[in-house]
């Protein structure tokens, strides 16, 4: 007998892993890689920000100076100098570090919200969530078992007065996960008084607030949210973030900030999974805090992405004006485009593709309510000539699709 | 009120978090670091292997020259171009590649044991290991509530007749974890008669292998063994290593190689847990796979370490002969002692510290024999001083507890 079919293999999946399923709109989003498509559906930074230059030396004197420590295993928690150094890059973008918190460095963001809900989760816990909200955590959610509560967003991020609704009529909720700064998929951003009606409503109905922040260190108009972890006076707030957008994401070092006790049980919870993230990466990341490279990249990061989103803004406002509305981000990577005739951009899509532009229909990022009229526009990756060419193909699917409704 | 007292966190914990405790004598381990005391506990990499030098120029040519990919978001599975070269580096050391077969890269082979675990087991499942066995692995099984099935190992590695006879009990073994060459801790390796037998098994009783193998690659005695994997024509092997002892153990890159179904899972399950694997350290190993970098380390680790070896099995014959009996490892990082009095290595560690020398205790590392009287001996680190004053100061503890036993 040569090899075992795929029946055979099927008997040996977990019951966790026979529910998962390749999405297919990732699939088909694989298939337009290398094809006359412009994309706006990926979520990348542009790479003319990353400081190749500077990385190159950074990385090449880091393994020649100390690599006897740099290509070394090192603790599951993060290498402890640059656990300082994170702490220090926190308080300058005023991320408050309380006496009481600790730090635990992670394998990008992601596995800051894989391990926070590794620790918190059992099935049936209920997980609040922005709606719509970021993909990646609310499948992580998902895979815990846990429910995620949805709560919609306005143009001044979650509405915490819904959320305070549902917490009167009895719905015990863990904990919350927001992305409150530029929102993953919207782009809006939680005003000050919502963070502080929100922390409000955490400490009387007892829950626990993941930040997740990835896009904070480069708001592009007016000054920087206050994080909610800064406003905290009680421990609440688990706080996420990465230097994906700010350095590279190719070096996969995202951290966690928040009450020691959890931390320690967040390492726990890291060692079984892999031991520990890149000891080389950190090592980089801290020297590119010490030299001003991160700082220097945020600024470039600003200046480019606040063009780019001008572009896109102006692109839409000249071909999309009267067909649909979109929000008008503060920062982040992303737009999220609602059309106003009811048009089903997941079918939509196919017909985009041919067009040859691409988007992420934004139904994946809706719990509760039917999203299957938005799309997600990523403004980060294209350049502008891509840009406007994008958004004119895609004004002429909707066109056409509207047209056919 | 100012902070959250300890209690106020446990009860937001999941049931699963709240059985988690961290390890007492990795506690006490901790403790020893940076002050006068041998270590025989770890199981790091000597770092004077680490190719510094040419890791170094390899690193900044890498993010000079292709940056703009080397530091970018990369596929969950890895990166395209590091898949193939890994398929060659597989083949040119035995490890057979079967039509049917792809690779997931993972954040260490720690993350290849989690992923795998992920997608396979279910509360209650059986899984053979090994006894004794690898801890760490030992510590996922029980994470996802899979029942480890002790075998005991001999000079030949596990005895396969024992796991045979519980089939024929009728144990429903879902999958077997081994470390076939020179195994984590005993130092064994498992005969190729062995190995044959056991894919009979698999066959029969229709279950899979995880072949766990970081250690295969630089076997200092005689030919490395046939993998497993290579032996296999069922597709029931999923194979996992590492570059953590033949490159550097910082760039945290691990691999996996199996049947195609099951590896689409484990990336499926891979996509919540970390998005995906250091693009940047992806790039570096390949890089030095192609200029020979990985296999000039794996030349100097074997030398090394045999001397390493030779070194304290010349030890441990002067100083501990006629109290303990130990493994002969042709390969891997470890001896295993066995003392032959009933003295407790747990209890006895806190002596032995006091004067100036550790190792990990081996009752860890057994599931239902006691090991109370085994301790772990690392080789791969110490220098030939440490290790002849260690063993020597260890033979001395030992003959104080033997003589108040």
């Amino acid at each position: 007998m040569v090899g075992m079919h795929m029946d055979r293999y099927m008997k040996f999946l977990a019951e966790r892993t026979s529910s998962l399923a390749a999405s297919e709109i990732r699939e088909l989003l694989k298939l337009t890689e290398g094809k006359d498509v412009i994309s706006f559906a990926g979520g990348l930074p542009d790479p003319s920000v990353f400081p190749k230059k500077e990385l190159g030396e950074i990385a090449r004197e880091v393994i020649i100076s100390v690599g006897e420590r740099a290509l070394q295993y090192s603790p599951t928690r993060g290498v402890t100098a640059f656990i300082e150094a994170l702490k220090g890059f926190a308080a300058k973008h005023n991320v408050k570090v309380r006496g009481e918190d600790d730090v635990v460095v992670t394998t990008g963001a992601q596995e800051a919200i894989y391990l926070a809900s590794k620790v918190l989760f059992d099935e049936k816990d209920v997980v609040a969530v922005e709606e719509p909200t970021y993909l990646a955590a609310l499948n992580v959610i998902k895979f815990f078992k846990a429910k995620p509560l949805a709560i919609p967003v306005d143009h001044e991020g979650m509405r915490v007065d819904l959320l305070e609704e549902a917490l009167r009529r009895g719905v015990k909720v863990k904990a919350l996960y927001t992305n409150a700064t530029a929102q993953n998929p919207s782009g809006t951003t939680m005003s000050l008084e919502r963070r502080k009606h929100l922390l409000e409503l955490a400490s009387s109905y007892d829950f626990l607030i993941l930040e997740d922040d990835p896009y904070g260190y480069f708001v592009f108009e007016g000054e920087s949210p206050t994080p909610i972890k800064t406003l905290d006076e009680e421990g609440r707030v688990i706080y996420i973030s990465t230097f994906s957008k700010i350095l590279a994401p190719g070096l996969r070092i995202g951290w966690m900030l928040g009450p020691k006790e959890l931390m320690n049980y967040a390492e726990l919870a890291k060692q079984n999974v892999d031991l520990h993230s890149s000891t080389l990466s950190q090592f980089i990341v801290m020297e590119a805090i010490r030299r001003g490279t991160v700082e220097a990249t945020i600024e470039k990061a600003k200046s480019l992405y606040r063009v780019k989103r001008d572009y896109m803004l102006q692109a839409l406002e000249e071909n999309m004006g009267g067909l649909a509305s979109w929000t008008k981000p503060i920062g982040g990577l992303f737009v999220l485009v609602s059309l106003k005739e009811r048009v089903d951009t997941r079918k939509m899509l196919y017909k985009a593709i041919e067009r040859g532009v691409a988007y992420v229909p934004g139904a994946s990022f809706f719990v509760s309510r039917d999203g299957s009229h938005t799309m997600r526009l990523n403004y980060s990756y294209p350049s502008l000539e891509q840009i406007r060419e994008g958004v004119r193909r895609l004004a002429a699917t909707v066109k056409e699709e509207v047209r056919q409704a």
